[in-house]
């Protein structure tokens, strides 16, 4: 890649290797349950849902606290080829459905949530690389959205948002570090990293995979910076529709 | 309900005994897909997606024929009651999804997709009410803009599609005849009924219910003619999004 | 089909279009449950057998009410083809059943079984078209004689069954409508309908299907008319095998 | 028991310790597959079906032999208290029809049925005790008359069948050897055994239990010898419904 | 085989006709449960793990007895053709447990565990016949050892273990009646039993099968007898690993 | 923790905080497969067991490549909470597994078993922590031993293994790094962090998850410099038991 830089318009649609593809959200797009966005990023389109239900996992009765989870699946149409549905809730789609839950937990204090569980429910309705950490910053829209109405509705007195959290995918592609990678890219990134990061600058989940090309610890630096510039656009974004909380 | 009649807006949402709820249709929904659409009637939302595969199942195989099948969900968020991804593919799902299945194939001459299914993927965003009719009306959408993309990419040299076809529910709430029900309507309806027709005015399914109140065959009749005006409307809607087929 | 006519022996197995196939009852077939039969009607044979259980499904609970379902499965051998046991359960077989318990739950007034499940096991031993309909007839006889034995047994004081109720199918075969096809009319039928009417001669359930050729509203008349008559027949045999109730 | 002996009518039905209980067969009791009968053995009923397929399973493929294979099934109204269709299909039942499966093989020569695989399915109607020995002494019968059909068709050019097999079951009851135990006996026994034995006097299969109290080596003999004559009375009768082969 | 006998070391492995293989125990072998031992017998290995649970199944609630249960599974390497880990949990795995649960369960008074649960978890490491005789010597053992944990924890106050037991499998092979089969000489046997005897002396359980060629009442006398000299042995070994009881 | 640093012996069982706990790996521990080894990680043991099939995944048909892939479970008794072996195969343990089969492809050439799908199966015997990380280390080594057979057998030309590769969880205890935790830390470490590296000392996964605490780059830096410490002691193990390749 000698010659060329961050500074250079080198992907197939325009972007620049640091700059994330436009992010769109729609709040309650969803009335039936508590709170819910669909989020687009670039043709990625997630539906994010979030339902409360008074009860709680057994491994958390009397424990004082509450429960929050996830639950992530593609709808058949979402891919050119056809997802199964059966397909859709087998090996790959519990460990994002895991990753989601555990990252929005991350920043909510299961305590003030005692007797609720949460449930994210991650519905991706067009795939273009990057949906699970679309899911993710969708998801915390929809949970702070249905946390305000708890709120609004008294079924809780105070917040469990400690702060918020998004997430990025970033990668090497032909040897470059890029942010926010698409189907096109992902598909021949050598290294793939997905990176969840807090409203405080934190990092809550770091997974980094290198299936055919080993990576250096200087790819790895360089790819963390790429994501931390990523998320805290995203963060900013995610304000404007989390309300007065 | 002496004295209140046909001409009278006695329903909770403002409505006449005889008229349909706001019909939205929004064509392309979904691109990784041959051909989709989101439909609204009223509060409920289905996403409708067609994808074609080039292969038959078992009992096509070497027939001359194709195939035309169809699966319907419920998200999880779409009820007020979180619907479980489990018990989502149950037995009334896979009844109703057998419903749009034959409903499409009632249109549609297989022996002109020799080699091909096209699969309608019926996924409900927001229930209030007639989810399944609302699937076999987009459904048809979908299916007629997939025919139109084989056949402007040559995959298919002649329309398989005969006719349009579209459905609406029916019932008898507080003892009067009513078109296209809603949640709360249907929730309390002595007797319910679904009726898919075609373009040309004849009937592909007839299925009433009378869990509660058995009902004369008066009624049937009334409840028939009410079913015959809706499905008029929403045939004469659908065809603003169907193209030149 | 010009020149032929009600009156005429037109079917292979020499009845006229209006007539149904022999009925014979066999009660108290299996003695380990409360209550039983075995029907036949023509070839088609299905055991029906009502159990008791001492308590309700979560939906019930605390509601004043007991509850009334059905199973329904094809045994292996009843079909020309060996019917898979895992199959059988599947997708037909559970709308089948939905159908059966519907049908049930019509005639009964559940707050007089309160605290009680009667299951209505519906097993096809020997399959020649009509099965869902012979299920639904006997079934009725098995949950009569199942509610005398808890008469009898002082379980219940008053009985919970407010009239009987029956099934036939109809259909179009070769443009004529005729009553309660067997195997060979049904396979190659334009038009199926089952109905479900109570003793009172009104209707439970109708579900009409034209897979291949949709139907005009006079065609559904006529069924209707000849699926009245044929059920009236069914209620009177009932009658000899369902005791003083 | 002392005092007692094989000579007097201890039983509670009257029966001797060494006698078998009534037995009756119908032949041909389902026509629909290629042979069956229904097996009453006191107030136990089996329903035995055997089907004809035009394959072997993988293990088999291209061998120069067919298969025999049996699954059994206890239908929920068979007992007083109701057998869920999920559970009888699980574990102790899979055991039992292995134990069919092996004892209706042991009489057959698979090298004459190349290219077929023969079903026999045993569904219990009514259970008294000694349901899986009825089936295997029904199996046969089903499986001998599927054969006889399957050479008069010409699918076959010899019979593939060396020789009979019945199956009884022996246990301890009250410290006494007793033959065919009923349910009232076989929940009391101390020790459980069934015993499938040929027409040639051989055995093929001993499976003798004693979860409660472990027995001794001349418990075994006895029991072996009780065995011995009550199916030496099973293979009499089966050969009154097993045709000229 | 005229002309040999149980004097001549006409086995493979140079072992007489009447001789156990090499038995070996590793008590402890996993220390993160109650009691566990790796048993070897020849180059069959099989972990058995006994772990405690402080509840007992639905059948034995409020009956003042506890349980004891066991499960058996082949790991994917134990055999030379990989085990496929869902095919593991089918039909002939859980006949095995089941066997080997009643065979500790002969042994146990269940009244001395009320309120607890023992599992007896038998892992086959490396398969080489005779893995569920195996399971049931080494099961004992780790049984036996909970147990003595369970006393000295004061968890118990009296053994519940009234004596030992131990399996072997005895076959007729080339004509030969021969003690522990195994895996070339259980392949190609004509008969299989698998005998199951307590310290006492006494059977617990007995299944003979002869899927070719049926035996004769001699040939299960010799079986027998052998059988019983090889499990004297194997009483012999194991209490050398049981501790004081 | 000021004041203490990682020249102290802070720890429960007396270790530094940058030491390893005692490896200990036993080759060819289950012959009945292709290649072995039972590894030991302090008080964690898992069994790594190679088998190789002769075909590859559809995905893999006709590629010229072959396929490397992993199965995980945790044997019951190997916590002091019985596993339940369908718990065992849930989320978690895919999530591992394919961990596990990425780790494995990232150092083989698989054109050069083109053909061929390798099976490491990983079953914890023991677990006290870092059991991933363990099944990683030894299926490593059962991968090679594999190889080592296919290569003497003739089955394969050339080795298709590139470089060794092994594992290491990293975790902040207590505010303190720390390399290779047990169970005790674990279960209250803030950060916990899985990292891969081969041979050649580059990464192919990086998994770190703050589900209580996120954590800091400074953090992240420090744990890598721990884990690449960690993983260079393993590899040098590990040459002593994969031969001359």
């Amino acid at each position: 890649m000698a010659g060329k830089g961050m500074g250079e318009r080198v992907r197939a649609d325009g972007r620049l290797p640091d700059e994330n593809r436009k992010i769109r959200i729609e709040p309650d797009y969803v009335k039936t349950c508590a709170g819910s966005c669909l989020i687009s990023v670039g043709d990625t389109k997630v539906l994010c849902a979030a339902s409360v239900e008074e009860r709680v996992p057994p491994h958390k009765r009397n424990s004082g606290d509450g429960w929050v989870t996830a639950e992530y699946a593609m709808l058949p149409g979402s891919s050119p080829w056809r997802v199964d549905r059966g397909r859709a809730r087998a090996g790959r789609s519990q460990e994002i459905q895991r990753l989601i839950g555990r990252s929005m937990r991350s920043v909510v204090d299961l305590s003030k949530i005692d007797g609720l569980t949460i449930y994210i429910d991650c519905d991706v309705i067009q795939a273009d690389g990057g949906t699970r950490c679309a899911a993710i910053t969708g998801g915390y829209v929809a949970l702070a959205r249905a946390v305000n109405a708890l709120l609004a509705e008294g079924r809780i007195t105070e917040s469990p948002v400690r702060e918020a959290v998004a997430a990025v995918s970033v990668g090497v592609v032909d040897g470059m570090p890029m942010l926010d990678l698409d189907y096109s890219e992902d598909s021949v990134a050598e290294v793939d990293m997905n990176v969840v990061m807090t409203g405080g600058g934190r990092f809550v989940e770091l997974q980094g995979t290198a299936e055919q090309t080993p990576f250096r610890k200087s790819d790895l630096n360089r790819l963390i910076t790429l994501a931390e510039k990523g998320i805290r656009e995203l963060l900013e974004i995610q304000t404007k529709y989390v309300g007065a909380k």
